[in-house]
């Protein structure tokens, strides 16, 4: 690479840091960004910084914000009895999409994970147990991922709050709509079977 | 997606105009980039606005340059009785990364193709027969793509510069290295077949 510029060699490695994107993808991203309009490519590196400037985490449930509060926190028409406990801005950002949840949320920064060196202590637990104690919530909605870390997760947060006047639930487990019975696995069947609704 | 930041919605949507980058990734790549140490986004940041502002066109062979000249160019070592014509910049890399042409370069920034409506006016080919006019070629190595259209411009490029007393040759087309002869296509073993070498 000894003949490239050294502008296009940054970018490259700039674009190669980023997940998903091998060697061979950077170069091709750095050539697009040579050939668009200007203002397509400075308007990539403006909005870049821009997240990154004025982007923190929400004071009271961690969601991304831009102000004190984030958007659902500040907005009036939340259903502030029910809490929804989920495990990164993403997982809130596609309850949102769906439009299915209307109540508050907490995002955890992360979920227990020993063998990552993640535990309880780099969650942001105490502000939930805060929130509870002096929220008005009479409902906790657990839905961190349907996966053993995300469960034991769960688990925890069940235990720690144990001690308040709340109802604990989680997501339903069950095979997903649209699905082929033919190529679920055992473990979605057998929470199918054990999550059997009448019907 | 009502609820997520303004800042968030907006890089999403900058990262999501690049090839090969859908909605979901976009929205990694913006998780990512909310992540990592703010040194390293702003980083990304400023080596797509520096890309921009500062690389160009070198004015005697059209590769990439942060100078008048490239620095292939300007490299006083390069044999100048040697000019590969490609197609891209992202060609000339792929060459130089090989390390098998101590030459020149031409770079046509495209290639011919009717059906896109690209003629050879939007090329730089006037460029190229006033380098070869000037210049102390002895050969014009044609290394556009093994396609419809790379063969009918580099066919295009030898009619153009028959005039001139140079040999004009073109990369040799057979069988890749460590490929499989029975997953090979006719094509490409006719061309093995007809371009074949004495042992």
């Amino acid at each position: 690479m000894a003949q490239v510029s050294d502008s296009v060699s940054k970018v490259i490695e700039e674009f190669a840091k980023l997940p998903g994107i091998g060697r061979k993808s950077a170069e091709r991203l750095a050539y697009h960004i040579l050939r668009v309009p200007k203002t397509e490519a400075l308007g990539l590196a403006d909005a870049i910084r821009n997240v990154r400037e004025n982007v923190h985490y929400c004071s009271s449930c961690f969601n991304l914000a831009e102000a004190e509060l984030c958007s659902i926190c500040a907005d009036p028409r939340r259903d502030r009895t029910q809490l929804c406990v989920v495990e990164q801005p993403r997982d809130l950002m596609a309850l949102e999409q769906a439009g299915v949840f209307r109540g508050l949320y907490h995002v955890l920064l992360g979920r227990i994970a020993p063998l990552d060196g993640i535990g309880p202590d780099q969650l942001t637990l105490q502000q939930l147990v805060q929130r509870v104690r002096q929220g008005e919530f009479q409902e906790i909605v657990m839905a961190t991922n349907p996966t053993v870390e995300g469960d034991g997760t769960a688990l925890h947060i069940s235990n720690l709050l144990a001690e308040f006047p709340v109802s604990m639930t989680r997501l339903a487990r069950g095979i997903t709509t649209g699905s082929i019975l033919e190529y679920t696995n055992k473990e979605i069947l057998a929470d199918a079977l054990a999550g059997r609704q009448r019907l």
